[in-house]
């Protein structure tokens, strides 16, 4: 089957042997979504090598559950080990020993077919097409902020950085009744958030608001974006780290404890609330949807999902 | 009157005005405790310039408010404008535009009197003594991690850093009947915590304990204690960060966001219910002071405190 890998820092769209672990459940791919996480580990984060892709939606063609072969599914990424602590407390998606759906020891989405234990699967309502489907693991990422922290509506929220994953997390927090502003550099992305009745502002603005927010979510992977983060946020206020930064940042430690800041990291989510926005039309995913290519052409897929200015690109085998 | 002074991070001892500002009260020193961040600020931490030291028991003289005049007091060191919204919800420790005694824009206890509002006056139960009263302050920043978060009987808490700080912050954390540890390279002072019951590691030790700990609590104020608080922590842990660092630390941005971990800033506490521990002697801080020195002595007195295997100095008018 075709699949997208990564080996040693470089990618390659080639043939490779359909999975075949009869303990897990085999998806046949319908379409998987370009992550910015892809982006990184093509750099070399995390030392994958392997099937890259974690976002998709697929056929089951086969399961160790009967009752799933042939359902529509999205799937959870982390597979837990099933025996220890936190697994036990229906936590795999911190076991030490996990693995993650093409991020950590497990070939992933972008690909003819792909393999996840059973367990992971959720099948999908008719209503929500392919092409919304694909974004309920970013989506459940986004919804994994309300995991984290409390948001009431008279809370005072910036989401800072307009990529695709901002762009789901403002939409997010902005149900929740909080006055909500997104913050980015491009105004075609942020017209997409106004278009759903959030405020946005540029950078240079938002700099202007300074201990003005309850909680503020960088998404915008930058380091730029974490101290501007800091930055907005009053005393005692939360700051939701959303998207992982290559390599190390500075942080000015006397801000956080004399203002007493809390930091809150914030990785996925669970996928019911974000099938049931999905099912509810209450998101907007599909202005997110930038380019979709053939899986064949996956390298320039890469290419273009790095390209500024493009936002989701998906990937059909 | 005397007082012990920094101007351009040059410290100095000498005759200066006595307060003289009839809004607040007027409080005659008897006793006054070097804090770690009177070093900072001699070092130039937070640009402050004037008297320094904000640790204090003393008595008061004269004052806005009758029924305190002639009581033993200790003090709430933040003066809020008592306008803005912060102040109006009685939290003026984080008043933009607070005062903060020997800290910001208000000279501090390092001297013969002081000034502070009445409002932030505590009278003292008799039978706190003067050098138990003089740790009301730190006591109550140490009391002020539970204000930021919950530690239940069945955590796992460490806390970094067998300085002044960190014995208190061990010793209130025991309290709560959490399984503790405290993380310092000095036998004598872990000797001290050990005598309360409380379990000690050296920091070597401590690595191999890695993801064991709900809680960690940062007291050393170095870089890295903040790395091995990281490492220390279970995903999801909680990180206190509670004492500031000079200058910017590196923080490993992914770890957070993979492992969601929160990052909680704390630094001042409420007094009540330092002043309760005191009562009780439920904390052991006698074992704490180090020397005593006389007010005139206070450039040796800052020397001694900075010097390795050095508690808490005292100064007396």
């Amino acid at each position: 089957m075709l699949a997208l890998r990564v080996e040693n820092k470089t990618l390659s769209v080639g043939e490779i042997a359909k999975p075949h672990n009869a303990d897990e459940a085999l998806v046949r791919v319908l379409l998987s979504g370009i992550c910015n996480t892809d982006l990184e580990i093509a750099r070399g984060y995390a030392g994958f090598n392997g099937t890259i892709g974690h976002e998709f939606v697929g056929i089951v063609e086969d399961s160790t559950e009967a009752d799933v072969i042939g359902r529509r599914v999205v799937g959870e990424i982390n597979a837990g080990c099933g025996k220890c602590e936190l697994c036990r407390n229906e936590d795999p998606r911190h076991c030490v020993s996990r693995t993650v759906l093409g991020i950590v020891g497990r070939d992933g989405a972008h690909a003819e077919f792909l393999q996840l234990p059973a367990v992971n699967l959720i099948p999908l309502p008719d209503n929500i097409t392919d092409e919304q489907a694909v974004f309920a693991e970013p989506l459940a990422a986004a919804c994994g902020i309300l995991e984290r922290v409390e948001i009431n509506e008279n809370d005072r929220v910036a989401v800072i950085g307009d990529g695709k994953l901002g762009l789901l997390c403002a939409q997010v927090v902005a149900l929740t009744g909080a006055a909500t502003v997104l913050v980015g550099k491009h105004a075609a992305k942020l017209r997409i958030a106004e278009r759903r009745g959030i405020e946005t502002s540029t950078p240079t603005e938002a700099t202007k608001r300074q201990r003005e927010f309850d909680l503020v979510v960088e998404a915008s992977g930058a380091a730029e974006g974490f101290q501007l983060a800091l930055n907005l946020l009053r005393p005692k206020g939360k700051l939701v780290l959303k998207s992982t930064f290559h390599g190390a940042t500075e942080m000015d430690a006397s801000r956080i404890v004399v203002d007493e800041i809390s930091i809150v990291g914030s990785r996925c989510g669970r996928f019911e609330p974000a099938i049931d926005l999905l099912q509810k039309q209450a998101v907007d995913v599909a202005s997110l949807i930038s380019e979709e290519y053939s899986l064949a052409d996956g390298l320039h897929a890469m290419d273009r999902a790095r390209a500024q200015g493009v936002l989701k690109v998906l990937l059909r085998p």
